[in-house]
């Protein structure tokens, strides 16, 4: 166990040094490794606590989820405000090229292609609505990354920060393990996540979402609740729990060893289904600000649905590749 | 062939005589038989045309074609409508009671749950926007749906419907047949109506179909065009001669013998597409009334989007039956 959680540490300890050197700026990926590794070593506590020093788990595991939560925002919102505008240009379809057959979409979920000109958007192309909509979401989700990038500035700055920084380079030398768990078998505990995840998969409505266009994503679309899809949770927990079991396979099995491509494609599925998530939520909380023209709010009621199908495609893409074997190809 | 036609007609005649004789009202459902049969004269000439009278033919297919689409009209703005109501209830999570589980919508394209209430529709379940959406387009379908009405009526008591009523009354005992066509073979005729049909599905993007949530329907949902859908096109052909080609089926094996579920089942798919292809359109116009509130742009946009990919899962629907064995149960 010991020897597991130093070599997630090491790697965390390379980046935080490197993280906590150099002026922490967009240029360098040192905030995401941070974040990552602060995650990676949230979800081996989690799993493992049982052999671990209960008062000190207790401790640290707030403290890494305040750091990767506020290190993750900026990123999120920069990919939510892609992810709406690439939606806006595919819908008004000026995504791609004009064919002179049946345009064939881009699938969803590819990288943004939008991303290289964001600056510069290709606004000729949209309708006055989506243009607008896209202006209102670019100002609100610019504005919430500004103010997360600063949160995260005074966040790596912070004595919060150095507290969990030390308490971290305590573990990678000396885990704090419980009494008697010294040389324990990490596999019954590394299986127990696996069962978590399975009976977690097992409670969700697979039969609903393997079934095409059941149009159950975007039932609550027109509620006024800001968070109007409680149908969302379980999918949520299930995304987490499966990072957890994979965290745990690779204290068990080592890192070196890939992960199976249906684990990862079930994963992306479900980072899909939240990122479409969230950008649904914040196309309507757009639809919200007082005074827009109703072109705007047009544009931003198809992008909410768009993004809800977007929601119900990664459920079916999930049950899919979730119920194929291993071997399968993807 | 004329006893064929004779047939048709004979069944048309009775309707007539109904419709023509009594107040042409809600209560019956004459002009639709009407209308039907209209369809289905129209459909046997132009399948047979080659072995008819080319110039009486000409000139009753216009007329029959007028007569049909008037009479089409007040339906269709009727069953929008409904359409249109049923999503609303819907999207705001009020179609079906609040089940504390996951609530499994109602399939799509399943008769309007709503008509019983659309004199009094349950607003109260709606939200402000979705509530004033149904409004809208209560108050535009209805009085489109008066006016047609109306158009109907004079139609029907119009000189030009009791020229078609002659012609068709003449066509009922002789059918005006092409020199040397008296006995000829129908088989071949009805053989190219299908040819048409498989070449006009071969033509579809059926792969594009087949593959689920692959957005295409939406991808001009915010074009400015009131007509942005050319893609729709090919699809609305393909209903139109899968209907011919049902009728030129009847005209050689007789309407006795049931039609196989595959074609039924596929003709119900393409049904669902014009009809929520029409619906999208109507909330899309709805959107562009002058001085709506933005609530209710929102709610419209939520419901074009999401009758636009009621047409992508027709699509689906229909590839997926026409692929089917006919012994295949639906």
């Amino acid at each position: 166990m010991r020897a597991q959680a130093t070599e997630f540490l090491r790697a965390l300890r390379l980046h935080r040094e490197n993280g906590a050197g150099a002026p922490v700026g967009d240029g360098t990926d040192a905030p995401r490794a941070l974040r990552r590794a602060a995650r990676r070593i949230s979800g081996s506590l989690h799993t493992f606590q049982t052999l671990l020093d209960g008062d000190w788990s207790e401790a640290i595991r707030p403290e890494l989820a305040w750091l990767s939560g506020t290190l993750a925002l900026e990123h999120a919102y920069a990919s939510r405000l892609d992810r709406l505008l690439q939606a806006l240009h595919r819908l008004s379809g000026s995504a791609s090229p004009v064919s002179p057959g049946y345009p064939d979409p881009p699938p969803p979920g590819l990288p943004a292609q939008q991303s290289a000109d964001r600056g510069a958007p290709d606004r000729g192309a949209l309708t006055v609505g989506a243009a607008k909509a896209g202006a209102l979401l670019d100002r609100q989700l610019t504005l919430a990354r500004t103010r997360a990038h600063s949160t995260a500035l005074q966040a790596l700055g912070s004595s919060r920060f150095h507290a969990v920084a030390d308490k971290v380079a305590v573990l990678a030398s000396d885990v704090p393990l419980a009494a008697g768990a010294a040389g324990a078998d990490l596999r019954p505990l590394a299986a127990a996540a696996e069962d978590r995840l399975t009976d977690a998969v097992a409670a969700l409505p697979l039969v609903t979402a393997g079934s095409p266009y059941n149009a159950a994503a975007l039932i609550h679309g027109l509620s006024p609740d800001p968070s109007p899809h409680p149908q969302d949770t379980p999918w949520h927990q299930v995304r987490l729990l499966l990072r957890l079991h994979r965290y745990a396979r690779e204290a068990v099995v080592g890192d070196d060893t890939p992960v199976g491509v249906r684990l990862l494609a079930a994963g992306e599925a479900l980072d899909r289904h939240r990122d479409a998530a969230e950008a649904a939520a914040a196309a309507a909380q757009a639809a919200r600000t007082p005074r827009i023209a109703p072109a705007t709010a047009y544009a931003l009621g198809v992008l909410h649905a768009d993004q809800r199908h977007e929601v119900e495609a990664a459920r079916y893409a999930f049950q899919h590749c979730w119920r194929k074997e291993p071997a399968a190809t993807l």
